[in-house]
């Protein structure tokens, strides 16, 4: 471990309330010992860096000019608040960053009351801050709304949808716009060459250009005719008219890490602006650490380093990755077949679909942070006889699922989901825990959904959304390694709704889907020792159900439990309709389902959120126990 | 009845094959005739009209320049549609509108290769254009994609967000802007003022002045020098540059009802465009049939009338709507109550949020058709600690299911959700279904779901989500008429997750969610008359459930059906969770889940519809009596 950085001036700083007592002109060495507070947490704990170290000088400028917390300030995503955090009473607990029962990596709401709204998805900053604005302005009370969002995250619709009804606001909505050129991976579409060209077209604005525009504002004859003639100005330049056209009043470009700017920019925006106001502030993701500079994803996201090399843990060696797996084995699959296409939302990396699009860059379509658009896109492809695969997150998948419902299991089309990150993912939390899908997929008419025990059955699945015309399909699979199993050299179609029994039994049956799978063979070791002999069987598909085998199951062993990594409403909730309608549970049958708690799960190491979440094998056992003791009367002993 | 147009000019038009030999000069004859043939079938049918008046000329014009099918058209929202049914071999049922197994009210994939894409949700055709131009482009076959978009529709952020990928398009994506300052409410927000601004300073757009435009995009330096001079031009006149920062050339606006104009304008763009285009056209909802012309909402969707003098067949007096109750309801209780606001995006008057807003129009907030920015929004006002109420479309709110999940479910905050056309819901058909939002809401750990069995419960829901301070509430209720019970004057908190018990009996339980409870009564009627003593139950919460009433009909009755206006995954999962989780199936337990069919049901009258799905009192006694009989034996007979 690293030597703690020497931080004087920051050591004096416990919040924002502090931080407000110090001269101007201390901002810049408490910004430089910030971010050295920063690297050298990061450095112990992994974690987001190089967005946090791009908003050190704005992180601390914001909490110096405005009266936060009263003023309500919204980090967008919220992966950036590292150094909020340090200079929001936080600062003692910032090496528990990400750690199970630790600081979040996102802003959160039970933390402190200087993260007024919690975060971990993009683009929903403006609407909250619009939110806390307006609430304010109809109390009567002080307090503005203060978003500070990403170039990449105004990609999203959400961000256009806020900043279109900014006006309710007043001049209480100010949003800071962090315009790296970076969200994850580099930013793609019409807004991101917009910003570009305004950035390389122009200065930074000074301070007396803000004083000039802001004095605009006010009324009066004279002003007027300064406005319209500045306008013409600002047309030729090209410079913010989009937001302005939006109702803003746009300022900058700002240099984001110049104390000496950004601190009389944020005060005249607080002092004159008359209406929302958008600034424009230009920051470097990484910025001082060379390490994270010189790197291509500037430190996005890092395990622990070495604070002096900048050399990261390196994870210790293990299985392929499913998104991985999932992005070589479509590759590998499109090299015979033109019809496959991939589509990610700004995630080519973690959705594996960047192997894909090294293999077939005209195929390979990032769409940015719009997973509405991604979807309907893809819908359109199907349409018109292309094979899409809409690879998206289990949780980010939510943002575009009308788009499911309306455009492609109405209209039965045949698009691919690849849906990563489903069941619980470790250091993310509950924001990008992939909890649902299972439920709000399956309810749907036309779908079909799968989820595979481990990454072989990854490959035979991938293969078997490819031929599958008729409807949407989807694949749902965990974050992270997969079991190590050899990968099949020739990919082939499972038969839709067949799931497998993988280890044959009597007594007990356990129905899994997914890489629960694992978990319940290991339960069945235990029970065997206990003389209870039992069947595991892979479902492979939540909808349709392999109605014939479980009914067989159902009716030939003494007890019977379904696991799933997915909340309730799920594979669970239909194998229990499928038992009911069938009339299987008049007679009586022990039937249990074991699945995500109802609650939401802090951050932790993902074994021990299953452990808490009651799916690992000892709670299967437990549960199998229990079941075939109810009616012994033992069960309030063990319970 | 009104006599059938005379039509001697479309009667030879059967498809755009037959429309594209005509000539020039005939289009304006056509439009008119399709005009009149458009009004003469909507008086018969009743639907929407006003906004189909307002592109009959767009329709004829698009389909003789373009190559359509093989060219994508594709009509956002699609109720605009009826003129493009008449002309695409659908006129001989176009008096089939929205009744049960006539025409859809919308566009359609299975009704004709002319409507690739099908819609009824907004905001979704430009991504699907998207989709149909880059799949041929792909694929080196010819074909565009044309989206047709209303200036309302284009508030929503899935517009952008495809806005903002249409380079991946080529010259291949044609979006026409289709401007009647109007969605079903006037519109709201910066993107509408922006509009409006463009259409207030500028005459309307030349075919001279549309290829010079075109022009300007063919190299050469002298191309060059004029392309610079014309875009600082335009910078000054606040024409398009929003569209063209995104990456469009932008050509308009073109007034949308001169076949003139729009017939050349639309053969340039078509033979001159080298990128992504969007074709700003001026239209009037409702052009061309003064009593349409003439009302507040322009005819958008009416009832039966008579041609000559527009009046509307008057519904039948009856109950008040759902909405209504809603509406005023909430509007009282604010009365007493700052807290109190309401939202809802750009349906004021289908949510009853109109009622509202006439008695607390600074608490009222129509965010235009931006249901993410909406629930977000919400949350952050509930984060201040203002008590808001999100009234939105069960249908819709799937636009906004990760802000659901993300922004309030997460958070904890306590975000009321007044979800309306819950259930089937009639003419408008599959798309405007409110099946499935009980799963996805109450899979969310912290939620409280509720359904009133009438409108009286719903007074007493809408006064106790207001009093709900500890989280997200819902109440989910259906369109059109209550039951016709009297409304409480003194609403009352009714106790979370506790149901009631409707009626008492011995046999057999019904437990009803929602407005089926006038079925089950029904049911429970008839079943007595065979004998069987019957419980209805009105459960009132799917979230939480009132486990200690459930348990105790479940042990005291011999069959015990759950009913709900939702597809798998709601209650009735949820009922059989807890029976399983309880043991209470191991010693066999008749439990029935009576819920809508696994598949995507077409408009009817919605007691048809209920039919269809088997959700009527005579399903329900058929469900009963066959539990009854499962182990006698005689299911076989009966089934």
């Amino acid at each position: 471990m690293s030597e703690l950085p020497k931080t004087p001036l920051l050591d004096t700083v416990d919040t924002p309330h502090d931080l407000r007592k110090l001269k101007p002109s201390e901002l810049r060495q408490l910004a430089d010992e910030l971010r050295a507070e920063t690297i050298s947490a990061v450095g112990t704990t992994g974690g987001h860096l190089g967005s946090g170290l791009g908003v050190v000088e704005l992180t601390v400028a914001i909490h110096y000019v405005f009266d936060t917390p009263a003023d309500r300030l919204v980090w967008d995503v919220g992966h950036q608040c590292y150094p909020h955090k340090i200079l929001t009473g936080r600062r003692d607990r910032i090496r528990t960053l990400r750690q199970g029962g630790g600081l979040s990596g996102f802003t959160k709401r039970s933390e402190s009351e200087y993260d007024p709204f919690g975060a971990a998805h993009s683009s929903t900053s403006i609407s909250a801050a619009l939110g806390f604005a307006v609430a304010n302005k109809l109390a009567g009370t002080p307090g503005r709304g203060i978003a500070v969002i990403g170039d990449g995250a105004m990609s999203a619709g959400m961000a256009y949808e806020a900043m279109n009804n900014a006006e309710q606001a007043g001049n209480r909505l100010i949003v800071i716009l962090n315009d790296n050129d970076m969200s994850i991976a580099p930013p793609v579409g019409g807004l991101s060459s917009y910003l570009a060209r305004i950035v390389s077209s122009r200065e930074f604005l000074s301070v007396r250009d803000v004083l000039k525009r802001l004095a605009r504002k006010l009324p009066g004859p004279l002003h007027k005719a300064a406005r319209k003639t500045d306008e013409y100005a600002r047309g030729l330049a090209m410079g913010g008219t989009l937001f302005e056209e939006l109702g803003f009043y746009y300022v900058g470009p700002i240099d984001g890490h110049d104390m000496d700017q950004l601190v009389p920019v944020l005060e005249n925006v607080r002092d004159a602006a008359e209406g929302p106001c958008l600034i424009h502030v230009v920051t470097q993701k990484g910025k001082g650490y060379a390490p994270a500079e010189n790197s291509a994803d500037k430190y996005h996201g890092v395990q622990k380093f070495d604070v002096i090399t900048g050399a990261q843990a390196k994870a210790p060696p293990g299985p392929p990755s499913y998104q991985n797996v999932f992005g070589e084995t479509l590759a590998k699959l499109a090299e015979s077949d033109e019809r496959i296409c991939a589509i990610t939302a700004a995630m080519p990396g973690g959705t594996g679909v960047d192997k894909f699009a090294k293999a077939h860059p005209d195929r390979a379509f990032d769409v940015g942070i719009a997973e509405q658009h991604a979807v309907t896109f893809a819908a359109g492809l199907a349409a018109q006889g292309m094979r899409p695969f809409c690879a998206i997150y289990s949780t980010f998948l939510q943002r575009a699922y009308d788009q499911v419902v309306h455009d492609v299991a109405i209209q039965n089309l045949p698009v691919r989901f690849a849906i990563d990150r489903a069941g619980l993912v470790g250091a993310d939390g509950a924001t990008h825990a992939g909890s649902f899908d299972v439920t709000y997929l399956a309810t749907l008419p036309n779908f079909v959904v799968m989820a595979p025990a481990d990454e072989a059955e990854l490959v035979h699945m991938t293969k078997t959304a490819v031929e599958h015309d008729s409807g949407p399909i989807a694949i749902r699979y965990p974050r992270g390694n997969g079991t190590g199993v050899a990968l099949p050299t020739d990919p082939h179609v499972l038969e839709i709704g067949k799931g497998r029994v993988v280890r044959e039994g009597k007594t007990v049956a356990i129905l899994s889907l997914g890489t629960r799978l694992g978990e319940a063979l290991k339960a069945a070791d235990a029970l065997e020792a206990k003389g209870l002999s039992t069947t595991v069987a892979d479902l492979r598909f939540a909808k349709p159900l392999d109605e014939a085998m479980i009914r067989r199951l159902l009716a030939t062993h003494e007890v019977a439990v379904t696991i799933e990594e997915n909340a309730v409403g799920g594979l669970g909730a239909h194998v229990l309709t499928l038992a009911s309608d069938a009339g299987l549970i008049d007679a009586g049958l022990k039937l249990r389902t074991m699945r995500l708690p109802d609650r939401f799960q802090d951050q932790d190491r993902p074994e021990a959120q299953y452990d808490e979440a009651g799916l690992n094998a000892p709670h299967i056992v437990d549960t199998v126990l229990k079941a075939l003791r109810w009616n012994e009367s033992e069960v309030g002993a063990t319970a």
